[in-house]
């Protein structure tokens, strides 16, 4: 036992408290980390940094991990089409398990005893970060204080004003994540059923009016281009949240179910996420077959509330992915769609894979591959069971 | 075995010629009938009528099934939120299921021998009419002319115009099908992969800018009330239809796989059942337990494909409605949005049966319902098997 | 808040420490209650009673609950064919809930403000018990002294000792748990994985060498007659299980996951429950569709694992449960099998609602419902889509 | 168009009035070909052969598919542990596919004009077959001479004897097929609903009386030793059906629905793959998690089915296959059976994937991995959306 703690850190006031306790009052060695999935500039990256080392920590390391939540998460929630309850692409609960998978490798690495995390006793991000560390890290204790301690915000603020910690204690109107994968939004109208997230509650302003053409290449299943512009799918998702900014496109509230049992509101901002899995879906609708749409359907719902509920290490997860990279193999082409103010559609595409492809017979038109006669067939059979069954049962009616 | 014919009648150029072809040369007694599931006005009928007699049959009759097809069908589509590969509220394919049994009970009811309709071999509308006719009346013979004898348009045409047909022979641009569940509209760019369908191809023009509030009342499950205004669920659509005319909501075109195995694309505009089911599915993600939602997202996707591929007389059909009902116990609230062009928003719900109730717990915010402790050792015994299964199979890596 | 506890009182080791110990060092007034949910005898409930006493307890209750364990559970677990991983027909988790919910209505009935069960920590049952409790009496505080206290066995005879306590302190070989629907057998080698059960393991011995035939009778699901004895469904499960002693059927090991993620060995003996199971299975074959079949087998499965896991009180369950009582419309019919020593064989089935009857086609030999052209057609159609997928994308290989 | 036509050809009756038939009367170049897949021995391949140059075929080639289908399909099987309706290792549907397709690709490669096989317009195996070639050869047009011209047994019969065929005439008793995958046996009883097989109806006869032990060593899920032999996998079953012969093991009638709608009863042998599956599947539930078994449950049901209705061409089934191979990473270790007379029993496994491994806490025992005050957490988080529901919903009762 060793008394170096590694701390999942943001620079919030739950993880300022957490650096600072630990550090002063608990007299360990802090060794915060932030894992930057995306939604840091690596000017927030030096503030972040600049802020831990005034709380006393003993090291400061951020842990680019874009990439890997890429190859490791949202891949696989494109490949799904993943939207929780039909809505949600599950920004924050994707991103939260790689922080949290992150957190524990450097963890291992450098040998700490501990490992911390800022997470009240109220959310959902208490059971991933502990479920991951429980998993990966069992031999490391994990300490929780604000969750511990049922601390509130004002008792947060005071031990920091206490001890002469300079930051800006006013709370925002909204509690904001950013990362790669979507913006939420949380507070006030969230906490209510009935009312809708103000237009300023959003983080990126609508400024935007003219509709805008753009066209999406895919290669098999992942995003590879951006109009003219061939890009990593992580660096094609970047650019995607660019071009898109100002026209207010992705914002929903998510109605859900938490991981501990109680239904929660979140607000979220979430264009490319939004664009690229109906994108991807509309594509699939013209290269998989019938089946192969329908088990996708089933395999990723399991997939995306397995992710949000913090089962990302069951190993079933791992023989879902590698199913759904199967399914990728023709998912090739490019997506036309029009952006609006709010809004896009999707105009069409096109796939040298696309099963639509008039050669083997339109739909409604009469073609040369079978005959009236052979569908004649095809009803009689494909119903043979149930007329059977309405035969038999008749008699006793 | 009498010279009776039952002909399903729409009065368009297919069931035009069969009218005629089935008594001029035929020679046998037509009974044109048309059912009628919202889509048609007293006016509509009325033309449908003379012209059905114009053509030489013995009887025309118009079967009002609006409120039926509400009963039978449509409500176990809202109660399942069914939207055919998340998209298409299966406007056309529910409507058939039910002019097909209205059909079969009319023919078997005035002793037909000989039950007719006008589908092509290329379509989905034969399966459904043939499976239906197959099991509800097997000792009836099917009749379709135009299958049988793969005739075009032009042969039609001819064979009309050179027994003194008048009738406007113009090819429409687009071929529209409307009822009260949603108007389809197919043609030119939906034969393609990669054309969206042009704005005025869409029946309602988009005549309103100003966005407008709106306020749906649900009763276990089904709508019985919009803004003020208490109607029976099929009164409600109807009005809602009305309503939201002139925002063009709910457009956008269905990719999906026929019957008959091919693919097809169909454009549609379904304002009401898209605003219906979204409202209703919001209102369900607050009154419904987590697995209720889950369940009911597997057997409805089940019920919407079986009844799009003509399978409504299985009797796994009947057990999932009433499965659907039980579900809907505590469906009841009022679900508030705004109309805009093009699109609308879902601004939150107002229910007696709300599982967010701030009573037990808001997320993220502590409460007396439990403890931070209790969430850890949930986290532990939740990622238990887990971490297990990682430390078993760590040893062989 | 008064002294009152009521106890789940076994008299078992674990229980008769809780009703000493609540009495003795807690000072409460204990309000013991058996319920029989079909493995005790009139006698074992009178010497049940006579210990309690002698412990100290104000009043001892026995609540009948076979019944209501029948109508409330097992009826679905009938209807279903619940077999937990496709071996165990769930004795002792359905029996358990049924326990806790009448244990939860007794409780509110007296009014204490307390209610204790047995549990250790290590099992399921701890986890039944909570959940429903916190459920139907969540203002009623739960006592479980030995787990609290993590006591061993050798700590509760100590005690009782102590105390004057007479009984049987010799441990079991076998731990024993009997009901109307199994009685499970744990201990020596189920703590293994390699080991089987010996012969004299299971409570029944083996005395019958000639086989002999057996008639049940189902309506709609639940059976009611056994040979020529019409009885109720409750009643029919113990004639058969007397009947059926004696041949040694039904015995297995269960190889599970327990609700708190380990994995666990647990033998049984159910020979009523696995011969009503597979001969109502078999029946169904007769009658049902294939999607009926095909939808409650994925249904039932959840609702075994959900009964199993404690979520009894989930209002899916209600829905699953109407959903599998629509399915048994037809379930009538009677069905002939063999008992062997350890085996049983299915014979056949009558049934007035038998899908097979030839009168529609026997499988393999012509018949008048279809042609040959008509499979022909429909072998086209049901593999077009295979087909043209074949074809499309053999172009780019 | 060349004259040439592939005969899928077994030398049953069938067959033999195709192959003279064709030749005869339709004069073509008819090369005839059996498929084994397993059933035949060398001596009555090489009987086949010389009765098809006897019936003036141009050539005769028999594929040796055993290999094959084992790499191809029975793999999976065994992977998804397939028994159809819970009974029944599809023995001749898999088989049948594995046929059809070896036939398809010697029709391409000897560039033959037609493909015939012997099906009567009444059974599962006509739509196999004309759904395989349907896809794989599109060109090539399928001729089936019983089943377009509704042929009789006697008719088949007075045209051979015409012929001047020798061949055993005689109606076997029962209709048997024979492979690695089990025996199914058909005729007489199974034609009705109520009657068991006479045991001299199945081909092996009970001659052990004796128990026997036996260890199976799986590696990844497939077999690959049997008692101290190590063995490929399709030697290792045809080990197991050779040392298990003369128990009766497997034996049962399968319930089913036909493609075609009807149902169906068909009596089987198959006691190689009923031991396989059980044990393979004892292991799993040692070394998956929950949710892979759980998953595996759903996608192979799916698989069975579909391979069972011809759709094992489906890209979908490739999804499937490599889902279930990467759940089998870890089923490596052996399981402990006992042979008996008509049954088995499984008495344990031993492997060091073992997830029930004691390091880990037992079942029922207390353990250093968690605490009572975890699992009382867990309860209650657990079933706390349940516990509100009941809240919420008790106020409107």
């Amino acid at each position: 036992m060793n008394n170096k703690v590694v701390l999942a850190f943001s620079g919030g006031l739950d993880t300022t408290y957490c650096a600072l306790y630990l550090s002063k009052i608990k007299n360990l060695e802090v060794h915060a980390v932030t894992v930057n999935t995306g939604g840091f500039s690596e000017e927030e990256i030096a503030g972040i940094e600049e802020h831990a080392h005034s709380l006393g920590v003993k090291s400061f390391h951020c842990i680019e991990e874009t990439e890997n939540f890429y190859n490791k998460v949202i891949k696989y929630l494109v490949y799904g089409n993943v939207l929780k309850n039909n809505t949600y692409p599950l920004s924050v609960s994707a991103e939260r398990i790689s922080q949290a998978v992150a957190i524990a490798e450097y963890t291992r690495l450098i040998g700490a005893s501990c490992v911390a995390h800022g997470s009240t006793g109220a959310g959902n991000d208490q059971v991933r970060f502990d479920m991951v560390f429980n998993t990966l890290i069992p031999e490391v204790e994990i300490l929780t204080p604000i969750r511990d301690m049922t601390l509130s915000r004002e008792d947060e603020i005071e031990f920091l004003k206490a001890n002469g910690v300079k930051m800006n204690f006013d709370k925002a109107k909204y509690s904001i994540n950013k990362g790669i994968w979507g913006t939420s939004v949380g507070g006030k109208e969230t906490l209510t059923s009935h009312l809708p997230l103000p237009e300023d509650a959003f983080p990126t302003p609508v400024t935007k009016q003219e509709a805008e053409d753009l066209t999406l290449h895919f290669e098999k299943g992942e995003l590879v281009g951006v109009n003219e512009l061939s890009l990593s799918p992580a660096k094609a998702i970047q650019h995607l949240t660019a071009l898109t900014a100002g026209y207010g496109i992705g914002r929903d509230i998510h109605v859900g179910d938490t991981i501990i049992g109680i239904k929660g509101r979140v607000g979220f901002e979430a264009a490319a996420p939004l664009i690229i899995i109906k994108a991807h879906h509309l594509l699939e609708k013209h290269v998989l077959s019938k089946y192969q749409l329908l088990l996708k359907e089933q395999f990723s719902a399991w997939y995306g509330s397995s992710l949000h509920e913090g089962q990302y290490l069951e190993p079933a997860m791992r023989d879902i992915e590698i199913f759904l990279e199967s399914t990728q193999q023709n998912v090739t082409g490019k997506v036309i769609l029009t952006l609006h103010p709010y809004r896009f559609t999707l105009n069409g595409v096109e796939t040298p894979h696309d099963l639509m492809s008039s050669k083997f017979g339109s739909y409604g038109e009469m073609n040369k591959g079978w005959s009236g006669e052979d569908v004649k067939g095809f009803a009689k059979i494909f119903g043979n069971q149930v007329s059977i069954y309405n035969k038999v049962n008749k008699e006793f009616v």
